[in-house]
This record gives structure tokens, C-alpha cells and sequence, in this order.
């Protein structure tokens, strides 16, 4: 999917409902009671820690849904690389809108560019090595299409969106089914012809299973280097057409070396697994109208 | 609200159906194609880490949607310390709906595990001193009710649950409104005589304005040790019904420090923001039936 | 809540379409068959009896979901007395529309009128006397919003919303629970420390009792005026600061009586409980059109 | 409709869950912090003012949606006469349950039994005239098939059930769409052969218009008794099958001597409209279980 | 109802929400990957074999639910005969939108210009005789109030839209029931006086008791010609009021012979079962910007 | 997906749920009146053509979700050939609930059966080709998932689901990219590795296009079996792994040709689109109870 694709409108707007919802329920006590109904203010967000920004338009959407009315200008660009105290935006509009929207926009930008900024670490410590660094389905329920959508912000790729759009036969499925071969042969029946079949191998004897029963993507579990290279040689001369993955255990520190062994893709369950948020606040300013 | 009413089983089932929904989509390709329908499993949940037990019964409930006829067994009871390597739970039954439920159980598990450890340790820190530990509003968008389950779990106590159900007035409120006095009067004007009446101050000067103004409860908000005393001093003298809650900055070193002043509640956002999860996992076993 | 809040758009959105989709299902067979697409006209509402005006933002909200096009134009002040024959407001444009959004928007201007004109009587009994005149759970199912926003324009206040937003321990909690004292100090321990416990009493025994368990009102139920002022000069002097509730049988007669006692809130059934409608009805004159 | 469809399971169903959120919010604060989790109970509902009984059903399945685990025994018969002090009816199970079902349960049946007492009262009037008594669309928004179902429960016939099950041309479509018979003209071209038109008439010449167009059903709207004879000879002559209709300012007193003048249905607003509840109470007992 | 009720804007506005939703899912991988998201084009709708054009509005809503921003320009008219080549319509705007409408537009009118033109064909066979040719309950799931438009647009009239909106006595209701005179009364008592009943005969001992019983409407089912045209004869003398509709087996070639009979309705199952699309395409221009 | 996924039992009731509130509305008229509510039926659903049958488990589901008290025993199997007159099922309980789950249950086997018939007309006619026949995304509107159930109940395989499962790129895709290998080249840029690209390619140029650009299948559209064979002959040789689709007009006549040509899948609109259903109905027995 594009970037565009994982912030669909649609989805985000009923996740943005819902979320809101959580918050206000019958709606904000405070602000109702202390605001008056036409103040205006204007909100300054800026972060106090440096990172990759990421998740403006989701706050932007999360402001517009609370109140059309809101003036939403983003002042630093998705993506990029922020400093401590860099003013990301600005929006003006209703004192009462600015407030309610306020804890979740941040809620939700304070994680995506958490998100953003360790895939980033990850994308660097790659050294322009031809990888594509990609995520897991280690993602915060409910917030999957965001959380991938940050991880492309960051640098990387996705892997699969969930367990509909590929077949991925794990350990388990392996045990489940009596074996590669049966395994992928039933598979193969079962599906489209336009969707590919992965295999998790964790030994050399897996690897000719895999590639004898015909798996579209060989994943290498847990291998430890050598044994990788080893892997990718054996793959490359057999069936040259099926992409390499490497996956387990994975860290900054390891990764410019896996890279170097000759696989497609590295798959990272850290990149959106107990990731750290990055600060963002929002100043309020109440705005003095002209003769008022 | 009780643990059970965080636990709300209505509230608690959409979420969970939405969380599988982002996961399966169509349906999970993998397990219909590989596995036999009738294959049964059983498959256990154990801890790699030690810490502190929360959302057994969520995953429960999570393994219940997938298919009625799982069986779950708790072996670990919730709220407990867990050693690394504790068995948690089995949970048996048709192989492919154990794999459909795996995922959403161990990152719901994973992560109200590690909150509720975070929040154990406050809760030890603050070594039996008559002070509430309590959450606030900065939890994971859609989880809130999870998230305040768990700091209840690891021992704390809960803030508000969203704008709905108490007035909270802070900086921004008293700068819209004109002024503690008047936020206060109009807040008050406007609600039920059932609801509270909180003001977050930052000085002694807004401190009198609040005593003045009625306010049930008193949040200092920053204010170091010293302060603190002479501030908790000051409303025992006038007012002796009023709560004093203490708020900001507060990290497990100063933790007791600030109990020691006097104040009845300190709220710690960092018990459910960017909290590192407790690693869980599944490991699989086909059931051997006998005469299978 | 503010009144605004009472009138809160999207689940008064959510309603109207429920209570439209009631009475027009699958389409008006009568208005599409009978008058051409693009006849337009003028509906002028009137009121025949006298009363407190409330609903015309509501009824406003109706003919708006009908058809967007629609001009509402309101004519009498929503909170006013309006004699018999006053004309409320003037809805203009497609006939069928107008017809459409008749029947539901007559229906909930007469039933909240009614409402807020059996308020006002109660209001005006008081002789401004410092009491909150309060409303009860005896609510039309649906319709609970609505009604205390008619309360509010009647010129009354609003008890808690529903069983969520207060914690009121009545007869059967105390049997239930053990006694006062249990069940107040089992409330607290439950709910966050910005909510009140409000507790019922029949009896000078019952009022030591949750004087001494820390409640933050008492409300005194079917007490005689004289055992009434007894218990206020009670609990004035015992805990001042705490909220003093009559409730029980109070009729137009009695009210001012009651509030003499000195109590802080009477609560009153009958604010919403059998209501006689304020009748209303909307005429149409077809718009002659220039050249047509 | 029979009566059982005017009960139809799944509308009442989705009803009453929206009627119980209102109520319930995110929780009963107060019996899940005073009343234990297990603690049981029987309530007893009883009538405080002598009516027709109707609405057991609806309270029925109120409690059932709240709890499927209560015992809900009816004592009186729905549709009897039951003087004041009757026991309706006895529910038995969890406290919490009962206390949480209890005030929608009683509001509903206080309303519908109201309705069915004066309908009934309406009925009893009639003097076994072989007339129709029947109902209007003036019902509560969102209650109009139960309150329909009250009105044959008291004894009465129902009218159409919005505006989607007949074609009703009154005044205001006559003016809209050119005359009685360009508008029954319209009606039937539009319709399906097995939908009956309805004309509603206030003149002899527009009783002329209507047989000559064809209606299927006239009502004679706001007629005296003496020109309502004159039409029903009128009809009665020229067309035999077409059902009479009266309406218009029926009340107790002028009811028979309108059903004297030969006509087929009456249609009274007053059956559903500004009713007066029937006040009805639940007592509850805590259970005594054997040995605890 | 009228043409435009058939094509209800709420429920086709629903319907055609779902219809994309299972054709685009969680996003069209193609276009959101191969078009750039600012490429604008033209496409023309043409059909590829002659018959009567229907469902160019319901195509145009497709496209305004998949972006309001495309231009949908009708270049035939609804209802008309287009011979094969014509142009029907273009529709202008951002490429991907339109490629994402594309399927389910075509789908729909090719389906609905099919169930026209037949209708439309069987219309030409009845040779402008008195008869109104009407459809049954045979329509494709989820789309009837769309077929029986189609049955409009091709010259036909509707039967009844459900099993709510008619009585309709049938061979199994009266075994059902214990015979048509106790059928019809049971009936007669449960509805609103407004509607009427239809009963299926077979015999003219059946016919004898469908009069006596006073039926609104008799079907005559699978009766020849001589025995239809005896019928008829029987009805109009003893009952002129009651409507006479015949069934059965009509075909193209039987259908005149069967108006000359006499009835009033003859209604045709095959107007919509197992219907024959029109071919329709739509070609793409990508649009030359000038200056692009 | 496996034919158990395809009925997927969440989407497949909530569609059931859709069709029947189509049907039923408000309820059935004409049973609720005239059928006693505790009257016992058998229905018997038998076969009036030949064919293949398909959608047995779709009508037990209809029949249980109207009333789950009914017992559906099948009486033939699903996906095998049924001769005139074959007895399909038969249903037996509450007579109501069988009339009302009656028509929609036909419908729905009648259109499933006739798209396995016209499917397995077509496997019949490969005979025994190493060739996938495969459907296409002509379905009806709502039926996808469905109808592809049906194709393979027949014998035939499902392409893609839907616009979001597979990269297709087809003649439109390559005009609005720029070209074959700009198209092919963005496509893998922003999807998962683990999803393949489809190229329809309608020249030897666009072929030489495909096989650069790495194009994981190729459709080879309209072109003759002459032609079709030298493609064959060229991807073969140039990208072994290439999975070769033919595509446009086929019919049973020219299917086993074009299999011979050596093309791995061959996609046929014509199995789901103007389908001719099967017909198949139901007989109603009252059951006569012991002793009644």
C-alpha cells in the first residue's frame, strides 16, 4: 500500500470517532462550562525531544473531525528529521474545539513519531546496504495501518498487513499440516493464483523442503550469519526468483551485518514493539480579536 | 469503578472484534489453506520476563470471540509476581483458532503486563505512605479502560476516565474563562451538584483564588517539596474537605519524597505512557487423540 | 452539562434519524405519490395554549435532516412564555419535506414545552428562595437529554445523568451492601477522588450514620418539614460543607414549605414524569412563485 | 400487525440496549462499588394505582438483556384489570442486575399501562358499537409500535404505522396537489394494487370529489353528528364498500354518540397522547440462601 | 411509491457503500501504486448491445460516493431505447477514482438496463390492453428496490415490496390457517383498516369462498384462459370492487391473451429472475492538461 | 481462500440479516395473521432441472438465523449433480418461520446453483487440461464472496477478491502510469513482498515490457491461439516462473484450444455474470401432531 493507502479516510475518521468517544463521552464538562461558547484561541504544538516527525495529518484529521471550523497549518514537513523545540504546527479556531482535541492528537503524534524516529535508527544503521528493513504484526491493536503508516515515514517497508493478504507457513503451521511440502501443496490449492506463499525455516533441512515444494519467499529464522550466507548461496543457485528473509532477534547493532549476508528483506518486531514516544505539547494562546 | 467495570465485557468485545478484524480482515489465509479443520492443539502462554500478571481474563475473552468451544486454563493468577518462565495459561482446542487468537492475546497480555509492573514499582516506592498513586488521560487511544484495569492491577488507584465525568480546570481553562473565580462560579452553575469541582494551581496566589473560588479538589501542579508542605498546610487550615493532589515530573526517585508532603493523591502519567511490554509468547502442541 | 451539551448534535442526530426512519420507513407514499417533486411552501407553527416555549432548536434539527435546504426561521425565544395563538416559527421549501418533518418535530416541541412549562411552575413556586429545583431519573427512555435540557429552560437544574455519573446509595444499596457505613467506604475505595457519594436517609439514626461515613450529600427522604429542619441544623453543624437533598412527594403546594427547611436541592418527579404536551401545530400555505 | 409483531423481538431489543446505555453509561457507579458481586436478590413489583396491566413482556426482556441469568415471573395477566397493591410480577437473581434493569423496566411498563388504562376507558365507552377504535401517529418518538401495542392491549384497533403503510391525503396534500381527484388519481399510478387509499374530507362537496376519485376509505374530519349521518348515507349509497372514518375532538363523553352515527372507525390522538403513567414500584429482598 | 422512492438516497447511499467495500477493501492495490494520485481522465460509458438504458443515476451515485469530486455527465436518457455504440454518459476527474467506480457502475446498469429492457419487451407484447403488468418478490438479495425500479423504467408497475406491505393469501396460508374464510377473517382483525387482503384461488370453489370472505384482491393462479375468462365474469358480478390479478407461467407469447381475459394484473416472476445483462463498457481518456 | 472461508459465517449473517430485513420489514403480514403461532410444518425444498447444486449450507443458515429452533436436514449433497426432481432438503418446525425464510433460502440456492452448473459446464469441457479456470470480478453486487464459493463448489478456482488482494495492471494502469515498467517498477516500490504483479499485456512488445519489468504473472488478453502459443513459447523460455493467463471471450466451445496452448489459467467473466438460475422449490406439509 502507498502511505496514502494506511491513512484512509474512512478507517481513520471510525478509529478517530471512537477514540474521541473514549475520551469525552458525553462530552467535556470543563471546557462547556468554563469556556465561552465563541472564544477563540490559537494552539502552538512543538516537541520537546528531536526525532523523525511523524503524524500530522493524523492530528490534522483528528482537529477536523472534532470542528470543521479548525485552521490546521502544519509548519515542519512529515518525515523530516525535528529539534527539541521545534514548532511542528499551529491551529486556530474555537477555544473549546482546540482543548478537546488536544489529548488525542498528541496521544496519537507522540507515537507515530516515536514510531518514525526508531525505524530511522534502524534505516541508518543499514548503510544503503539494497535491504528493505520491514515490520511485524507486532503492532498496537487498533492502530496497525498507523503504526505501518510510520514505519514507511521512518524509512522502512511493510510486510504483511494481517493474516488475509499472505501466506506465511510458520513453525507451527508446519506441525499443524505433516510437513513442508503437504503444507505449501495445500496452500497453493487453496489461494489465488496471484498471491505468493512464505516459509519459515529454521534449518537447512527446511530449506530444501521449502524450496523443493515450490515457497515463493524462504524466511531464515535465527540463523546466525554464517549459517545465513550459507542460506542465500543455496537459495540464489537453486531457484533464483525467490526473495530471502531474515528475522529473530535482530538490534541496531546487528543489523549492518545481517544486511551484508545476502537477504532481501530483514523483518524487525522492534520497530513498533515498546517503542518510546516522543514529547509533543500544545501552547494555547487565546486570540485577541480585533475590538473585542 | 470496579475492576470488573474496566473490564466491561460490551465495551471489551466490540474492541476486541474490531482488533481481530484489523488482523484476519477476509480471513487468515495461512491456517484455512494448511491446517485441517479438525486438527486439535494445545498451546501454552508463558512469561520471559518477571513481572507483574495483568489481562489473563482479556485474553481470555479474546480466545472466547475467536471460538466458544477454546478452552482456557488460568494457571497464574492475576495481579501476582511472575518469574521469567512462569506458565500463565493453556488454552485448548481447534489448532487453527488457537493460531487466529495467538497474536491479539499475547499484545493485549504484553502490554497490560508491563503496565502493571511499572505501576507495582511506583506503588512499592511509595512504602505504605496514605497516598493514592493514581493514572491520568495520556493512555494508548481505544485502550483507556484496559489501561486503567491494569494500573489497578499493579496497585494504583484511577484519575478521571475521560472530559466526561469530572471538571478539571487547568491553565488553559482559567486563561479562557477569565479567572479561577469566575471558572469556578460558571463550572459549578452547570453541572449536577453530584460532580466535583478540581482546579490545578501553580502558585499561592492561585491557591487562595481556589480556596476562595470552592474548589473540592486542588491540584499543585510543579511545585517542589517545600512548596508542597506549605501549600497542603495552608488548605488543611481553611478547608479541611478538600483533596490535595500533587502532579508533575514525578519519577520513582521522588516519588516519596512528595507523599511525604502531606497531599492525599499524586497522579503519574508515565504509568501508562511509553511503557515497555512484558514478553510473552505461545508455544503450540498438536493433541495426540487417542486412537489418532 | 450546559445546555448546549444537553442538546449535543450528534446524538440528537443519531435519534432523530431513528425516530424519522419510525414514522416514514421505507418513504411518505402519501407526499412522493401526491405532490410534485419540486412544489414548494410555507409551514408557520402556532402554538394553542400558553406555556414555556423549548424545542426549537430541536424541531430546527429535524426539518435539517429532512432536507438541508429547508429555512427554519424561528419567531418566539426558546425559554419564553408564549401566549396562545403566538406563531413559534416559519419553515420554508419543498412541500414534500415539510410534511416529512411535521409530525416528529410537533411531537418534541409539545412534549419538551410541556416539560419546561410544569418546570416553570415549580420554579416560580420557590419565590426565589436559594434552592436548586432538580429533576430525576423519570425520564422518558430515549429521551433523557431532551428533557433535562427542558428542565433547564424551565428554569431548573439537573440531578446526575444516569447511574454512571454519581454515586447515589439508596435503601436497597444499604440493605444490599451491609449498611451505610460499608457501602459508603466500599464506594470510595472504588471510585476516583473526583466524584461525591451521595447517600439517602429516612432517619435520624441513618443521618448519624452517613455523617460519620463521610458522605458528601444526604439527601432526606419523605422527612416531615419539622424532622426535616432538624436534620439540617444536624448536618450544618456537624459537616458544613456537606450538600443537603428533600425529596419525596413534592407537589406545587408543598414546595416552598420544603425549601424554607433550608436544604441546598429539591429533587421533583413530576418535572418529567406525566407531563401534559403543550399542543402546537404547523399550517401550510403553498408558495406562490413569481411567473409560476 | 398482531400483537406479537407490535413486540417484534429485535427492534425492542436494539431499543431497550439504547434505553439501558442512556441510562448506564460506562457503569452503575453504585452497586458495582456497595453491592458484593454474588449477592442476591428478589424484587417485587407491585401497582400503586388500579388500570389495565400492560408492558409485562417489555419488562421481561429489559431484565433479560440486562442479565440472562434473572428469573422473571409474571403474577398478573397482561391486558387484566388489576386493582391497586396487585403484585405484577417477581424477579429473582443477581442484585446488581435488578438494580440496574429496575427504572427502565418501571418506566416502561408505568407508560404502557397508562395508555392501555385509557383506551380501555375509551373501549368501555364504546358500548360494544360496532366500531373501530383506533390510534393516530401521535405516539412518543421511537416508542410507537409499543405504544400501539398498549392501545390493543387496552382494547383498541391501531391506524397505519407510518406514513410508509398507507396513502392518508389530507388537507395539506389536497391544496398541494390540485384537488382530490388529481391526487387519488396520483396515489394509485404510484402505488402498488394492494395499497388503499385514504381521503379525508371536510365538506359535502369534497365527499362528492372523493367517491367520485375512487378512495378507498373517507374520513369525515371534525364533522358534527348530524352531518356525519347525512355522509355515511351518502357513502353508504353510492359506494358500499368504502370504509368511514371519524376523527376529530372525540373525548369520553361525545365517543358513542359519534360510533351512533354508523361510521366505521374512530381514530382518537388522546389514546397516546399527553397520558398519565401508571404508577407501579419494585421492593427488593436480599435472599436468604440456605447456610450462608 | 414513486420512481424516485425506489431509488431511495439512504439506502442506496448504504447499499452501494457495502457493494465497494467488498470490492476495494482495505484499498486498490493497482491504482494507488500505478496512477499518480493528481492524473486526471474522461471516461465513456457506452453500450455494446441495444435495449432500454436504466440505472444511469444509480451509476452516477456510485461515482459520487467513490469521490464527490467527479463530473458525471448523462449523454442518454433513463428510460429511452439505445441502440448498440451509444454513448450513455462521461464521467471526468481524478483517474483513480473513476477506475475504483468503474466495476461496480458498469455492474449495476448492466444488470438493470437488462431487467428493463425484458420488462420492456413483455410491455410491447401487451398491445396497449387495460392490463397493469406487474412484478413478484423474485428480485436478487439486497437488490429489490432497485430491480423493481428497473420494472418501472421499463413500463411495468409494482407489486407488493415484501411481506410487509400486503396481505397475500397463498396456497400454504390457507392450509395453514384452516381454510380462506377463517384466513381472511384472522387477518382482517390483525391489520390496520387501511390495508388490503389478497387471496390466491385455484378453483371456483375457492374463488366462491374468497368472495364470501370478502377478499380485496383475487389472484387467479395458473388458471387457462376459458376458466380465467369465467372468473372474471363471476367476479365482476358479485363483487365489482375486487381487483383480479392473474399468474402463472406467462410468457412473451401468452401474455396478450391473457389480458384479453378480463383481469386487472397479471404479474411475471421472469421480469427479474435469471435476467440477461446489457453489455456496457467504459473506456478511459487520460485528460491533457494544457500546459501539462 | 478454502470454501469454508468463502462462507464465512460473520459476513455471510450479516448479509442473511440485510436480505430478510429487504423482505420482511415490519414483519410478515400474512402469517402473523393467519398462521397460528405454534403451528408445525415440514417444508421439502426440491430440484424442478438438473444440475449441479450448490448453496445447501447458505439456506441452512437463512432458515437458522430466522428462527434457530428449525431443523434443516439435507437430503442431496452439496457440489453434485441433482436430476429433475430430486428431493435438495427439507425443513421442519414453526410453520411461520419456514414461510418466511422460504424465499430469500430459493433465491439464494437457485442463483448458486445455476452459477455451479454453468461453472462445471465449462471444467466439463477442459477435460482434464492442466489448466486453472478461474472466475472474474463481474458478480452480482453483495454476492462476491458467494458466487466464488459457487465457482469452486463447480470446480473451478477464484482469481483475486477484490481490487485489494493483487497488483493487476491492466490496459488503463499502463496509459495512466507512463508505461509497463514505470507501472510495474511503482507497483513494488509500495507493496509487501509478499504480494505478486499481474501484467495483461495485448501485444508481443507489451509482452517483452512484462517480462523486463519482472512482472510475476502475465495475462494475455484477446489474443488468438496462434499467438497465444508464442507467447507461451517466449515467457517460458525468458522467466520459467511466470504464471501465463488468458483472458476475453472465451466460451465452452473455444476453452479447450486455448487450454492447449499451455497457459496455466484462463479467467471466464461468463461464470458469474447473466447467469441462468436453477429452479428449485418448496412444498409445505402441516405436521400432524400425535394427539392433535
Amino acid at each position: 500500500m502507498t502511505k496514502e493507502m494506511l491513512l484512509n479516510k474512512e478507517l481513520l475518521s471510525r478509529n478517530i470517532r471512537l477514540w474521541l468517544e473514549e475520551d469525552i463521552g458525553t462530552g467535556d464538562m470543563t471546557t462547556a462550562t468554563t469556556i465561552p461558547l465563541d472564544r477563540r484561541s490559537k494552539g502552538i504544538l512543538h516537541v520537546k525531544e528531536s526525532g523523525i516527525l511523524a503524524g500530522l495529518p493524523v492530528a490534522q484529521q483528528v482537529f477536523e473531525i472534532v470542528d470543521p471550523n479548525l485552521q490546521f497549518n502544519p509548519l515542519a514537513e512529515e518525515g523530516s528529521f525535528v529539534a527539541a523545540g521545534t514548532v511542528l504546527a499551529e491551529v486556530s479556531g474555537n477555544t473549546r474545539s482546540i482543548l478537546i482535541g488536544e489529548r488525542l492528537a498528541l496521544n496519537l503524534m507522540q507515537r507515530l513519531s516515536g514510531i518514525a524516529t526508531r525505524t530511522n535508527q534502524f534505516v541508518q544503521a543499514l548503510e544503503n546496504l539494497p535491504v528493505r528493513l520491514v515490520d511485524t504484526r507486532k503492532t498496537t491493536p487498533g492502530h496497525r495501518m498507523l503504526e505501518k503508516y510510520a514505519v514507511r515515514i521512518g524509512g522502512g517497508y511493510n510486510h504483511r498487513f494481517g493474516l488475509y493478504d499472505a501466506v506465511m507457513i510458520k513453525d507451527n503451521h508446519i506441525k499443524g499440516s505433516g510437513g513442508i511440502e503437504l503444507a505449501v501443496r495445500a496452500a497453493r490449492a487453496g489461494i489465488p493464483h496471484t498471491m505468493k506463499i512464505e516459509v519459515e525455516v529454521e534449518s537447512f533441512d527446511q530449506l530444501e523442503q521449502a524450496l523443493a515444494a515450490g515457497a515463493d519467499i524462504i524466511m531464515l529464522d535465527n540463523m546466525d550469519n554464517e549459517r545465513m550466507r550459507e542460506a542465500v548461496r543455496r537459495i540464489r543457485t537453486a531457484a533464483p526468483h525467490v526473495l530471502i528473509e531474515a528475522s529473530g532477534s535482530v538490534t541496531l547493532d546487528t543489523l549492518a551485518s545481517i544486511a551484508r549476508t545476502g537477504v532481501d528483506v530483514i523483518s524487525v518486531g522492534r520497530l513498533t514493539y515498546s517503542v518510546q514516544s516522543l514529547d509533543i505539547s500544545l501552547d494555547l494562546d487565546t486570540i485577541k480579536e480585533p475590538g473585542a
